[in-house]
Protein backbone atom coordinates (compact mmCIF):
# COMPACT_ATOMS: atom_id res chain seq x y z
CA UNK A 1 0.00 0.00 0.00
CA UNK A 2 1.15 3.85 -0.92
CA UNK A 3 1.43 6.30 1.78
CA UNK A 4 1.25 9.57 0.53
CA UNK A 5 2.10 12.80 2.07
CA UNK A 6 -1.02 15.38 1.99
CA UNK A 7 0.92 17.71 -1.09
CA UNK A 8 0.28 13.66 -2.84
CA UNK A 9 4.14 12.74 -2.63
CA UNK A 10 5.04 9.45 -1.61
CA UNK A 11 5.93 8.65 1.89
CA UNK A 12 8.59 6.30 1.80
CA UNK A 13 10.24 4.62 5.05
CA UNK A 14 13.84 5.55 5.66
CA UNK A 15 15.15 2.12 5.88
CA UNK A 16 13.39 1.36 2.38
CA UNK A 17 15.02 4.30 0.92
CA UNK A 18 19.07 3.61 1.77
CA UNK A 19 17.90 0.14 0.62
CA UNK A 20 18.47 -2.15 -2.95
CA UNK A 21 16.45 -0.80 -5.47
CA UNK A 22 13.96 -3.03 -5.24
CA UNK A 23 12.38 -2.90 -8.96
CA UNK A 24 14.28 -5.81 -10.66
CA UNK A 25 15.52 -9.03 -9.90
CA UNK A 26 18.68 -9.15 -12.31
CA UNK A 27 22.06 -7.71 -11.23
CA UNK A 28 21.95 -5.98 -14.60
CA UNK A 29 21.93 -2.73 -13.05
CA UNK A 30 22.54 -2.59 -9.80
CA UNK A 31 21.90 0.68 -9.19
CA UNK A 32 24.02 2.89 -11.45
CA UNK A 33 22.39 5.61 -13.25
CA UNK A 34 21.91 6.33 -16.88
CA UNK A 35 24.48 8.89 -16.83
CA UNK A 36 27.16 6.36 -15.14
CA UNK A 37 26.36 3.71 -17.73
CA UNK A 38 27.08 6.20 -20.70
CA UNK A 39 30.11 7.44 -18.88
CA UNK A 40 31.08 3.91 -18.91
CA UNK A 41 30.75 3.52 -22.33
CA UNK A 42 32.27 6.57 -23.41
CA UNK A 43 35.25 5.37 -21.42
CA UNK A 44 35.37 2.20 -23.42
CA UNK A 45 35.15 4.06 -26.01
CA UNK A 46 37.69 6.22 -25.49
CA UNK A 47 40.34 3.72 -24.31
CA UNK A 48 39.74 1.27 -27.58
CA UNK A 49 39.93 4.51 -30.19
CA UNK A 50 36.64 4.13 -31.18
CA UNK A 51 35.13 7.16 -30.47
CA UNK A 52 35.87 10.40 -28.19
CA UNK A 53 32.30 11.59 -26.60
CA UNK A 54 31.89 12.98 -23.22
CA UNK A 55 29.25 14.42 -21.38
CA UNK A 56 29.42 18.54 -20.60
CA UNK A 57 29.81 20.46 -17.31
CA UNK A 58 26.53 21.02 -15.67
CA UNK A 59 26.02 24.87 -16.69
CA UNK A 60 26.32 27.20 -13.75
CA UNK A 61 26.24 30.72 -13.14
CA UNK A 62 28.36 32.28 -10.36
CA UNK A 63 27.33 34.57 -8.84
CA UNK A 64 29.99 35.09 -5.76
CA UNK A 65 33.78 33.78 -5.46
CA UNK A 66 35.75 33.71 -2.29
CA UNK A 67 39.78 33.40 -2.25
CA UNK A 68 41.16 32.19 0.69
CA UNK A 69 44.50 32.75 1.82
CA UNK A 70 46.79 29.61 0.15
CA UNK A 71 43.34 27.88 -0.92
CA UNK A 72 41.61 27.35 -4.05
CA UNK A 73 39.03 29.87 -4.98
CA UNK A 74 35.87 28.75 -3.62
CA UNK A 75 32.27 29.45 -4.95
CA UNK A 76 30.23 30.46 -2.49
CA UNK A 77 26.48 31.52 -3.89
CA UNK A 78 26.03 30.01 -7.22
CA UNK A 79 22.81 29.02 -9.66
CA UNK A 80 21.73 25.90 -11.97
CA UNK A 81 21.30 27.44 -15.49
CA UNK A 82 19.27 25.74 -17.93
CA UNK A 83 21.19 23.63 -20.52
CA UNK A 84 21.23 25.61 -23.67
CA UNK A 85 22.26 22.17 -25.34
CA UNK A 86 22.48 18.97 -25.11
CA UNK A 87 24.71 16.69 -22.47
CA UNK A 88 26.90 14.37 -24.56
CA UNK A 89 28.68 15.30 -27.72
CA UNK A 90 32.23 13.97 -29.42
CA UNK A 91 33.48 12.84 -32.96
CA UNK A 92 33.21 9.29 -33.96
CA UNK A 93 35.04 8.24 -37.34
CA UNK A 94 35.43 11.95 -38.49
CA UNK A 95 31.78 12.29 -38.00
CA UNK A 96 29.95 14.94 -34.88
CA UNK A 97 27.78 12.89 -32.40
CA UNK A 98 25.10 14.98 -30.48
CA UNK A 99 23.00 13.44 -27.63
CA UNK A 100 20.69 13.65 -25.37
CA UNK A 101 19.77 10.96 -22.25
CA UNK A 102 16.83 10.61 -20.71
CA UNK A 103 15.48 8.53 -17.74
CA UNK A 104 11.80 7.83 -17.18
CA UNK A 105 10.23 5.56 -14.03
CA UNK A 106 6.70 5.99 -16.41
CA UNK A 107 6.12 2.44 -17.73
CA UNK A 108 3.86 3.25 -20.52
CA UNK A 109 5.55 6.25 -22.19
CA UNK A 110 7.82 8.94 -22.34
CA UNK A 111 6.90 12.61 -21.34
CA UNK A 112 8.03 14.97 -23.72
CA UNK A 113 8.07 17.18 -20.48
CA UNK A 114 11.68 15.92 -20.01
CA UNK A 115 12.80 17.39 -23.07
CA UNK A 116 13.51 21.39 -23.32
CA UNK A 117 12.22 23.78 -25.89
CA UNK A 118 16.24 24.88 -27.19
CA UNK A 119 17.89 21.36 -26.82
CA UNK A 120 15.10 20.15 -29.64
CA UNK A 121 16.15 23.38 -31.70
CA UNK A 122 19.90 22.60 -30.83
CA UNK A 123 19.22 18.68 -32.01
CA UNK A 124 17.65 20.24 -34.98
CA UNK A 125 20.41 22.96 -35.83
CA UNK A 126 22.56 19.56 -36.05
CA UNK A 127 20.60 17.33 -37.75
CA UNK A 128 20.41 20.57 -40.76
CA UNK A 129 24.30 20.72 -40.14
CA UNK A 130 24.89 17.21 -41.12
CA UNK A 131 25.44 15.95 -37.46
CA UNK A 132 23.94 12.97 -35.79
CA UNK A 133 21.59 13.72 -33.30
CA UNK A 134 19.57 11.14 -31.14
CA UNK A 135 18.14 10.73 -28.15
CA UNK A 136 18.71 7.75 -25.24
CA UNK A 137 16.12 6.69 -23.72
CA UNK A 138 15.79 4.58 -20.75
CA UNK A 139 12.70 2.82 -18.80
CA UNK A 140 14.18 2.79 -15.49
CA UNK A 141 11.47 0.03 -14.19
CA UNK A 142 11.62 -1.97 -16.95
CA UNK A 143 15.05 -1.74 -17.96
CA UNK A 144 14.88 -1.22 -21.61
CA UNK A 145 16.95 1.20 -23.51
CA UNK A 146 16.40 3.00 -26.54
CA UNK A 147 18.06 5.17 -28.97
CA UNK A 148 15.86 7.34 -31.10
CA UNK A 149 17.13 9.28 -34.01
CA UNK A 150 16.33 12.49 -33.84
CA UNK A 151 14.46 12.38 -37.55
CA UNK A 152 11.87 10.17 -35.92
CA UNK A 153 11.67 12.26 -32.49
CA UNK A 154 10.81 15.29 -34.37
CA UNK A 155 7.35 13.94 -35.70
CA UNK A 156 6.29 13.24 -31.70
CA UNK A 157 7.39 16.79 -31.04
CA UNK A 158 5.78 18.01 -34.08
CA UNK A 159 2.52 16.32 -32.98
CA UNK A 160 2.66 17.80 -29.49
CA UNK A 161 3.11 21.13 -30.67
CA UNK A 162 0.20 20.72 -32.88
CA UNK A 163 -2.01 20.04 -29.99
CA UNK A 164 -1.34 16.13 -30.11
CA UNK A 165 -0.65 13.80 -27.07
CA UNK A 166 2.86 15.31 -25.19
CA UNK A 167 4.43 11.98 -24.71
CA UNK A 168 5.36 9.42 -26.83
CA UNK A 169 3.68 5.75 -25.95
CA UNK A 170 6.34 2.87 -25.26
CA UNK A 171 4.57 1.12 -28.17
CA UNK A 172 5.66 4.14 -30.56
CA UNK A 173 9.29 4.21 -28.77
CA UNK A 174 9.64 0.57 -30.17
CA UNK A 175 8.47 1.41 -33.57
CA UNK A 176 10.77 4.55 -33.95
CA UNK A 177 13.67 3.64 -32.41
CA UNK A 178 16.48 0.83 -32.19
CA UNK A 179 16.50 -0.80 -28.83
CA UNK A 180 20.15 -1.51 -27.01
CA UNK A 181 20.52 -4.80 -25.38
CA UNK A 182 22.67 -3.84 -21.84
CA UNK A 183 26.16 -5.58 -21.84
CA UNK A 184 29.19 -5.69 -19.72
CA UNK A 185 32.01 -4.09 -22.43
CA UNK A 186 30.56 -1.09 -22.99
CA UNK A 187 27.52 -1.12 -20.72
CA UNK A 188 25.68 0.48 -23.32
CA UNK A 189 26.61 0.23 -27.44
CA UNK A 190 24.90 3.25 -28.73
CA UNK A 191 27.24 3.11 -31.55
CA UNK A 192 26.84 0.09 -33.04
CA UNK A 193 22.92 0.99 -32.62
CA UNK A 194 23.25 4.43 -35.03
CA UNK A 195 25.42 2.42 -36.87
CA UNK A 196 22.70 2.33 -39.82
CA UNK A 197 21.76 5.60 -39.46
CA UNK A 198 25.22 6.79 -40.64
CA UNK A 199 25.77 4.45 -43.54
CA UNK A 200 22.80 6.01 -45.10
CA UNK A 201 22.74 9.95 -44.13
CA UNK A 202 20.42 10.91 -46.67
CA UNK A 203 18.15 9.70 -44.07
CA UNK A 204 14.60 7.92 -45.35
CA UNK A 205 14.63 6.03 -42.16
CA UNK A 206 17.13 3.86 -43.53
CA UNK A 207 17.92 2.56 -39.93
CA UNK A 208 14.68 0.78 -39.72
CA UNK A 209 14.93 -0.87 -43.25
CA UNK A 210 14.93 -4.75 -43.18
CA UNK A 211 17.67 -6.18 -45.69
CA UNK B 1 55.75 58.03 -22.06
CA UNK B 2 55.40 54.78 -20.08
CA UNK B 3 55.78 54.73 -16.42
CA UNK B 4 56.75 51.51 -14.48
CA UNK B 5 56.50 50.15 -11.16
CA UNK B 6 59.53 48.69 -9.70
CA UNK B 7 58.47 44.97 -10.76
CA UNK B 8 58.70 45.96 -14.02
CA UNK B 9 54.94 46.13 -14.68
CA UNK B 10 53.32 49.49 -16.46
CA UNK B 11 51.72 52.29 -14.20
CA UNK B 12 48.39 52.88 -15.70
CA UNK B 13 46.82 56.29 -13.82
CA UNK B 14 43.38 55.28 -12.70
CA UNK B 15 41.50 57.48 -15.00
CA UNK B 16 43.08 55.42 -18.22
CA UNK B 17 41.96 52.12 -16.46
CA UNK B 18 38.76 52.89 -17.30
CA UNK B 19 39.22 54.49 -20.34
CA UNK B 20 39.10 52.87 -23.67
CA UNK B 21 42.07 50.51 -24.17
CA UNK B 22 45.32 52.57 -24.80
CA UNK B 23 47.31 49.84 -27.01
CA UNK B 24 45.73 50.51 -30.25
CA UNK B 25 44.32 53.65 -32.11
CA UNK B 26 41.82 51.50 -33.68
CA UNK B 27 38.42 50.56 -32.76
CA UNK B 28 38.75 46.95 -33.79
CA UNK B 29 38.48 45.44 -30.91
CA UNK B 30 37.34 47.61 -27.74
CA UNK B 31 38.25 45.81 -24.74
CA UNK B 32 36.14 42.39 -25.65
CA UNK B 33 37.93 39.17 -24.31
CA UNK B 34 38.87 36.42 -27.14
CA UNK B 35 36.20 34.57 -25.45
CA UNK B 36 33.43 37.29 -26.31
CA UNK B 37 34.75 37.56 -29.95
CA UNK B 38 34.31 33.73 -30.17
CA UNK B 39 30.75 33.40 -28.76
CA UNK B 40 29.82 36.23 -30.95
CA UNK B 41 31.24 34.13 -34.44
CA UNK B 42 29.44 31.65 -33.17
CA UNK B 43 26.52 32.86 -32.72
CA UNK B 44 26.62 34.39 -36.24
CA UNK B 45 27.60 30.76 -37.65
CA UNK B 46 24.60 29.18 -35.93
CA UNK B 47 21.96 32.07 -36.85
CA UNK B 48 23.45 31.45 -40.57
CA UNK B 49 23.14 28.06 -40.72
CA UNK B 50 26.99 27.55 -41.05
CA UNK B 51 28.21 25.76 -38.70
CA UNK B 52 26.76 24.55 -34.45
CA UNK B 53 29.72 25.21 -32.29
CA UNK B 54 29.30 26.45 -28.37
CA UNK B 55 31.68 27.34 -25.44
CA UNK B 56 31.04 24.11 -23.07
CA UNK B 57 30.18 25.07 -19.70
CA UNK B 58 33.30 25.51 -17.07
CA UNK B 59 33.94 22.54 -14.90
CA UNK B 60 32.23 22.84 -11.38
CA UNK B 61 32.55 20.76 -8.28
CA UNK B 62 29.67 21.01 -6.66
CA UNK B 63 30.09 20.08 -3.01
CA UNK B 64 26.84 22.23 -1.15
CA UNK B 65 23.44 22.93 -2.25
CA UNK B 66 21.01 25.15 -0.20
CA UNK B 67 17.25 24.38 -0.87
CA UNK B 68 15.33 27.39 0.30
CA UNK B 69 11.56 27.10 0.20
CA UNK B 70 9.69 28.66 -2.39
CA UNK B 71 12.87 29.37 -4.55
CA UNK B 72 15.91 28.18 -6.81
CA UNK B 73 18.55 25.53 -5.49
CA UNK B 74 21.50 28.02 -4.32
CA UNK B 75 25.06 26.44 -4.73
CA UNK B 76 26.83 27.19 -1.25
CA UNK B 77 30.10 25.57 -1.76
CA UNK B 78 31.78 24.44 -5.45
CA UNK B 79 34.73 24.56 -6.69
CA UNK B 80 36.36 25.26 -10.04
CA UNK B 81 37.50 21.74 -11.54
CA UNK B 82 40.30 22.26 -14.27
CA UNK B 83 38.82 20.78 -17.66
CA UNK B 84 39.57 17.34 -19.13
CA UNK B 85 38.73 18.54 -22.57
CA UNK B 86 38.98 21.98 -24.46
CA UNK B 87 36.83 24.74 -24.21
CA UNK B 88 35.11 24.49 -27.69
CA UNK B 89 33.45 22.13 -29.94
CA UNK B 90 30.68 21.45 -32.34
CA UNK B 91 29.78 20.15 -35.81
CA UNK B 92 30.54 22.24 -39.51
CA UNK B 93 28.76 20.59 -42.49
CA UNK B 94 28.63 17.08 -40.68
CA UNK B 95 32.23 17.25 -39.80
CA UNK B 96 33.36 17.27 -35.65
CA UNK B 97 35.54 20.73 -35.04
CA UNK B 98 37.47 21.06 -31.53
CA UNK B 99 39.66 23.36 -30.38
CA UNK B 100 41.36 25.59 -27.20
CA UNK B 101 41.26 29.48 -27.25
CA UNK B 102 44.01 31.22 -25.66
CA UNK B 103 44.93 34.85 -25.21
CA UNK B 104 48.97 35.84 -24.32
CA UNK B 105 49.74 38.92 -23.14
CA UNK B 106 53.82 37.93 -24.11
CA UNK B 107 54.53 39.68 -27.35
CA UNK B 108 57.07 37.29 -28.63
CA UNK B 109 56.01 34.02 -27.82
CA UNK B 110 53.31 31.60 -26.85
CA UNK B 111 53.86 29.78 -23.02
CA UNK B 112 53.20 26.21 -23.57
CA UNK B 113 52.04 26.14 -19.74
CA UNK B 114 48.80 28.21 -21.27
CA UNK B 115 47.90 24.24 -22.09
CA UNK B 116 47.29 20.89 -19.99
CA UNK B 117 48.78 17.89 -20.69
CA UNK B 118 45.56 16.55 -21.09
CA UNK B 119 44.02 18.94 -23.02
CA UNK B 120 46.88 18.28 -25.69
CA UNK B 121 45.42 14.10 -25.14
CA UNK B 122 42.06 15.03 -25.73
CA UNK B 123 43.05 16.74 -29.35
CA UNK B 124 45.43 14.07 -29.76
CA UNK B 125 42.94 11.43 -29.59
CA UNK B 126 40.27 14.01 -31.51
CA UNK B 127 42.45 14.22 -34.50
CA UNK B 128 43.10 10.22 -34.40
CA UNK B 129 39.06 10.17 -34.73
CA UNK B 130 39.77 12.18 -37.98
CA UNK B 131 37.96 15.27 -35.99
CA UNK B 132 39.23 18.60 -37.05
CA UNK B 133 41.49 19.97 -33.87
CA UNK B 134 43.12 22.89 -33.35
CA UNK B 135 44.11 26.41 -31.45
CA UNK B 136 42.95 29.92 -31.48
CA UNK B 137 45.99 32.15 -29.84
CA UNK B 138 45.30 35.49 -29.36
CA UNK B 139 48.59 37.88 -28.98
CA UNK B 140 45.97 40.75 -27.05
CA UNK B 141 49.14 43.50 -26.93
CA UNK B 142 49.64 42.90 -30.78
CA UNK B 143 46.10 42.62 -31.87
CA UNK B 144 47.30 39.65 -33.84
CA UNK B 145 44.99 35.94 -33.98
CA UNK B 146 46.43 32.63 -35.09
CA UNK B 147 44.78 29.59 -35.95
CA UNK B 148 47.10 26.79 -34.97
CA UNK B 149 46.04 23.39 -36.44
CA UNK B 150 46.60 20.38 -34.39
CA UNK B 151 49.09 18.54 -36.56
CA UNK B 152 51.57 21.74 -36.21
CA UNK B 153 51.39 22.42 -32.45
CA UNK B 154 52.05 19.20 -31.61
CA UNK B 155 55.34 18.79 -33.09
CA UNK B 156 56.48 22.25 -30.93
CA UNK B 157 54.36 20.07 -27.88
CA UNK B 158 56.94 17.33 -28.57
CA UNK B 159 59.71 19.65 -28.59
CA UNK B 160 59.26 21.09 -25.22
CA UNK B 161 58.50 17.13 -23.57
CA UNK B 162 61.96 16.57 -25.27
CA UNK B 163 63.23 19.02 -23.41
CA UNK B 164 63.17 21.89 -25.69
CA UNK B 165 62.19 25.47 -25.20
CA UNK B 166 58.37 25.78 -23.43
CA UNK B 167 57.18 28.36 -25.49
CA UNK B 168 56.22 28.56 -29.31
CA UNK B 169 58.19 31.73 -30.18
CA UNK B 170 55.93 34.48 -32.56
CA UNK B 171 57.87 33.61 -35.74
CA UNK B 172 57.19 29.73 -35.17
CA UNK B 173 53.72 30.70 -35.23
CA UNK B 174 53.54 32.77 -38.41
CA UNK B 175 55.41 29.69 -40.08
CA UNK B 176 52.45 27.36 -38.49
CA UNK B 177 49.57 28.88 -38.70
CA UNK B 178 46.99 30.91 -40.35
CA UNK B 179 46.26 34.21 -39.16
CA UNK B 180 43.03 35.48 -38.56
CA UNK B 181 42.31 39.05 -39.92
CA UNK B 182 39.52 40.28 -38.02
CA UNK B 183 36.36 41.73 -39.53
CA UNK B 184 32.57 42.34 -38.19
CA UNK B 185 30.12 39.51 -39.21
CA UNK B 186 31.80 37.21 -38.22
CA UNK B 187 34.00 38.76 -36.09
CA UNK B 188 36.57 35.78 -35.95
CA UNK B 189 36.25 33.46 -39.44
CA UNK B 190 38.29 30.68 -38.59
CA UNK B 191 36.07 27.99 -40.05
CA UNK B 192 36.84 30.03 -43.51
CA UNK B 193 40.76 30.11 -42.44
CA UNK B 194 40.23 26.08 -41.22
CA UNK B 195 38.50 24.95 -44.96
CA UNK B 196 41.91 23.96 -46.55
CA UNK B 197 42.73 21.88 -43.65
CA UNK B 198 39.53 19.96 -44.36
CA UNK B 199 39.85 20.27 -47.96
CA UNK B 200 42.77 17.96 -47.64
CA UNK B 201 41.86 15.71 -44.71
CA UNK B 202 45.48 13.77 -45.16
CA UNK B 203 47.04 16.53 -43.84
CA UNK B 204 50.68 16.92 -44.90
CA UNK B 205 50.05 20.76 -43.68
CA UNK B 206 48.38 21.51 -47.36
CA UNK B 207 46.77 24.42 -45.57
CA UNK B 208 49.50 26.47 -46.52
CA UNK B 209 50.51 25.08 -49.91
CA UNK B 210 51.05 28.05 -52.39
CA UNK B 211 48.40 27.40 -55.23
Amino acid sequence: MVIRYPNGKKYIAAATKTAAKPTSSTFSNRGKTLEDELNDSNEYYTSRGIAVIHKKPVPIQIVNVRYPARSAAVITEAYFKTASTTDYNGVWQGKYVDFEAKETKNKTSFPLQNIHDHQVAHMSQVHEQGGIAFLIIRFSLLDRYFVVPFKNFIEKWKRMTEGGRKSITLDEIVEISIELQPGYQPRLDYLQAITGMVEHPTGERTERQES
